[in-house]
């Protein structure tokens, strides 16, 4: 049954925007996706269980969704205020929380990330993940929320394409640990080596640090191994997403 | 002399806003930088002719630029209007162009840029060249302008290690061959080769292309060997600045 909403007023619809702040999602359960290819991709890979709302815009002609699957449709100028995106395609999904709330049994490739703050890295990395087929991405405690629609967009729904779940990294590394899971972190430090060196791993988790600070210290104390990247240039660091992209390219899952 | 600035419809003022817009950067011919850590790379690496103008914010209490060498100071409000950034450090820099205008006569490792449009990944690329030594970026006409501020940002001063210009690609690649550097293509196409496959280079051009439609079909014919990145995971695609990483960390310019 799809219902029709025209007014800013409505309940619902105020509820949906409030979805753009990350206390409402967590207060609600919920939270927003827009566009074509991030709604397909929840389309392909969530049960139908996990959407609570389909909506799109009365000027919406796409053909994603059959008709009578769409739950509301609102007005152009609804839609522009509910989109946070420049180029607002008029397609949303409210999915129910969580993504993933444990780690996968017999994985071996973890990444973990520790209090890396800018969304599009953020969901960068998780795209980077899911290309070299590891099996799990956890986020510390300091890292930016997965929720938020940056971080979605920039995932290109590689979020739904394995487990991505916040949990204290202290907690994490225990579990991986009593797996014989080998753990690397990035680091400068003395005893770390160029990740060149080391041949692939059948299992290993890398953690990834903060731009500014790096892997925080008390992470680099539970790590096997420290690693870095040689760079002969001038440039100071690598973005920390082009970082993981190397390092996962070279510890690939296969 | 420093001269102090109040109103924001003093002249000056206003043009600097205007350097917001790709097409006064293009008429006035000069560029504007903020930020501690971008106006301190300009600061050590251009000479003081770059320089049209050192600005500060009445509340900058940073010791980056000696109290003689600040030409203006303005209002916090006015600091405010001119940053583009959330975290405003009070702190500009207005640079004359261009960046520069030719490829280094003995260079031998080259990043062409085929239409990336997003200024946070054409930035990062340009970090990631910088960070793997190579000797110069060549963006194609279609890219963003370098001269934008989130392009400038990215760079994290990386722009000022190495010669960054735009050039029609198809130039550039005539005058890399006649110097006999190879030039890779990015694609899937079926003569493209794992780049894990071939050995390191003594000197080469990486062409990477828009994320959607990859390097243009045009500029793939003139390349001597098409290369792509295997991926196990269920990701389609790669962010092109984490491709161009890991192609980069490859084929360094040691």
């Amino acid at each position: 049954m799809t219902n029709r909403i025209t007014s800013v007023q409505n309940a619902q619809f105020k509820q949906w925007r409030k979805l753009h702040q990350a206390k409402y999602r967590k207060r609600l359960q919920t939270y927003l996706i827009e566009g074509e290819h991030l709604v397909e991709e929840a389309l392909k890979h969530l049960p139908e269980a996990a959407f609570e709302a389909l909506i799109i815009s009365e000027n919406y002609r796409g053909e994603l969704i059959a008709e009578d699957k769409v739950d509301y449709i609102i007005t152009q100028s609804m839609s522009d205020q509910l989109s946070q995106t420049p180029a607002n395609q008029g397609v949303f999904a409210v999915l129910k929380m969580p993504l993933s709330d444990s780690l996968p049994q017999d994985g071996t490739h973890y990444l973990l990330i520790d209090n890396v703050q800018d969304p599009g890295n953020v969901g960068t990395m998780i795209r980077t993940a899911d290309a070299f087929n590891y099996d799990a991405v956890i986020l510390g405690e300091g890292s930016v929320d997965i929720y938020n629609d940056k971080v979605l967009r920039a995932t290109q729904g590689s979020i739904w394409h394995l487990p991505v779940l916040t949990q204290n990294l202290r907690d994490s590394i225990k579990i991986l640990k009593h797996k014989n899971i080998p753990i690397l972190a990035t680091t400068l430090n003395e005893q770390a080596v160029s990740y060149q060196s080391l041949d692939s791993f059948n299992a290993c988790a890398i953690i990834m640090g903060n731009e500014g600070q790096g892997v925080s210290s008390e992470l680099i104390k539970f790590a096997d191994q420290s690693v870095y990247i040689p760079m002969p240039g001038q440039s100071e660091s690598l973005n920390v997403a082009v970082a993981t992209g190397i390092l996962l390219s070279k510890f690939v899952n296969n």
